[in-house]
């Protein structure tokens, strides 16, 4: 494997998580940036502002940088095509960054760099067929296929968070032109929005006191609130875990997996949200496969995109081909 | 490739289709039975004598017999583990054959037979990324990815009818544990359903007066009728076409195909049905997707499962491996 450090980068919805990832896999630098209402001018500035922080406090050259973006591509034109909780639309971004930043970049599906991470270090470790859900603002998607990341034909697919659940339900958020998506009734957003009506009903909780002493109703305060027993949290934790129990359904008489793989910030709730997922997803889908997958937990949690996107600059320095779009700088 | 006759074998949740395929891919001899109503030892007998009647009627030796049957299966143990719509239920049912008739069998899903035709002869020529529904009673899916059909970890995926479309949907048909799935909304059951519904409101159309003549309401007649303009039988095919449109959606979100290929009993009512199915598509589903994508009728109608299952067998002569389930006489 090359030696020095890459920087590995997962945009997310809300927020931008980045570290320098060296040649043994361990972070040294990570650093964090708020996403919420850029331009997508301002948004590619930030994000390189935050490769130059990483670069400077490292104090050593960087090879590459792997992102992890969540967009669909076209890998015809390399193009980052379409996303929907970020404000990237047509944009060429590896050869932007690349420019930028003068250091070769991989850019891929920040659910796929997910994926690589829990399939070569995490709980997918050894496993063929693996279906990911990162479950933050959005949900996202990644598919470990007979052993490689599966993208679609020009890398637009994955998009498992925009699979209709309800055909006739509520529009999807952000740029989605979709209605009822698994993103709508399942997301971190889905929590929030749950939770926010459910305690309207019963502001008599330790939810709607937390919200009488002001603070804000956020995925981690419903997690840590239900952790504590409140049932206004766990039962609006429990609806979106019973709607992830269909989107499991459908991965698995779809795909099959050996595992499916929950992801992103949502999955601090554990088996909060695993359990009644399970529990759908065995009374749904069909046999065998809903007897031989295992649903579980991602193992890397929140980091496993920033440390999939590192994977992936590293295969590039190593001229692995790994089906992500590449740039280089002219030399 | 190998000389002499194999038989390809098309069972759907209504009939069988089965034909001798010679070297030159040409069907020489085709038997249709009906499969409503047998029990599965039943169903295994008619089999059976289908194919001794082949056998018989071309007086030449069968080489091989492909079978393409509406089941999941367990590759491990080479069982037909679940099937909707017909009764065959943890069966080793290549074994079971190659026992029965002493000709080495392969045993595919019904489904990718259908996409092994038609990516191999058909529509889908050339393509790498595939997805294929077939519409007749219920729905199969095939899956084409890189160029080689998917079966999920252990040959228990590719079930795309059974993707929920409505959570809180009808409860789908047969031996399908779950509600809310595509079958239960664009197959040819839905289909004779929402005829059956309107009819019931407007019986002043053709169809109400065909129905009062005493024909029954199935698929053919409501294309028959949509065909010649009647109001009834083209609402009907385009509220299915609408909801398939829906699970196109979903097959473009998660696959990105090249092509989707629309196969089985129900495409007899051609653009009828493709064309609200394509404007739902576009409507809903994410860019580079849907702006790539071809949406197309399979060519080879409901013959493709049967010719694909014949490939199989020719393949199975040849030595090559397809991943699906094989048995052979002992020697």
């Amino acid at each position: 494997m090359a030696e020095g450090y890459v920087i590995g980068v997962d945009l997310g919805g809300t927020k931008l998580l980045a570290g320098a990832v060296g040649a043994d896999l361990s972070v040294i630098h990570r650093t964090n940036r708020l996403v919420y209402g850029l331009s997508q001018d301002e948004l590619v500035q930030m994000i390189a502002d935050a490769m130059e922080e990483i670069r400077v406090a490292i104090g050593a050259p960087i090879e590459a940088i792997g992102f992890g973006i969540p967009c669909t591509f076209d890998s015809r034109t390399g193009m980052a095509v379409q996303a929907v909780n970020v404000p990237l639309k047509d944009i060429a971004f590896a050869d932007v960054m690349t420019e930028r930043l003068g250091i070769p970049v991989v850019v891929d599906n920040d659910a796929n760099c997910h994926t690589v991470c829990e399939s070569r270090l995490g709980i997918a470790q050894g496993a063929t067929d693996v279906t990911l859900l990162t479950l933050g603002t959005g949900i996202g998607g990644g598919l470990l296929l007979r052993g490689e990341i599966y993208r679609g034909w020009i890398n637009g697919g994955a998009e498992m968070g925009h699979m209709v659940v309800e055909m006739n339900g509520r529009p999807c958020q952000g740029n989605c032109p979709n209605w009822g998506c698994l993103e709508s009734v399942a997301s971190g957003s889905a929590l929030v929005r749950e939770a926010s009506l459910a305690v309207a009903r019963r502001p008599d909780t330790a939810l709607g006191q937390a919200l009488e002493e002001g603070r804000e109703l956020t995925g981690p305060l419903i997690t840590e609130l239900a952790t504590g027993g409140d049932p206004v949290a766990r039962g609006a934790i429990e609806t979106i875990g019973r709607a992830l129990g269909v989107g499991i359904t459908n991965l698995v008489n779809i795909f099959n997996p050996q595992v499916v793989v929950i992801g992103g910030g949502v999955i601090a709730a554990g088996e909060l949200l695993l359990a009644p997922a399970r529990e759908v997803m065995m009374e749904r889908a069909l046999a065998p496969g809903k007897d031989v997958v295992r649903v579980e937990a991602a193992r890397f949690g929140p980091e496993a995109g920033m440390i999939g996107a590192g994977l992936l600059a590293r295969d590039m320095l190593d001229g692995i081909v790994t089906g992500a779009i590449e740039a280089r700088p002219p030399t």
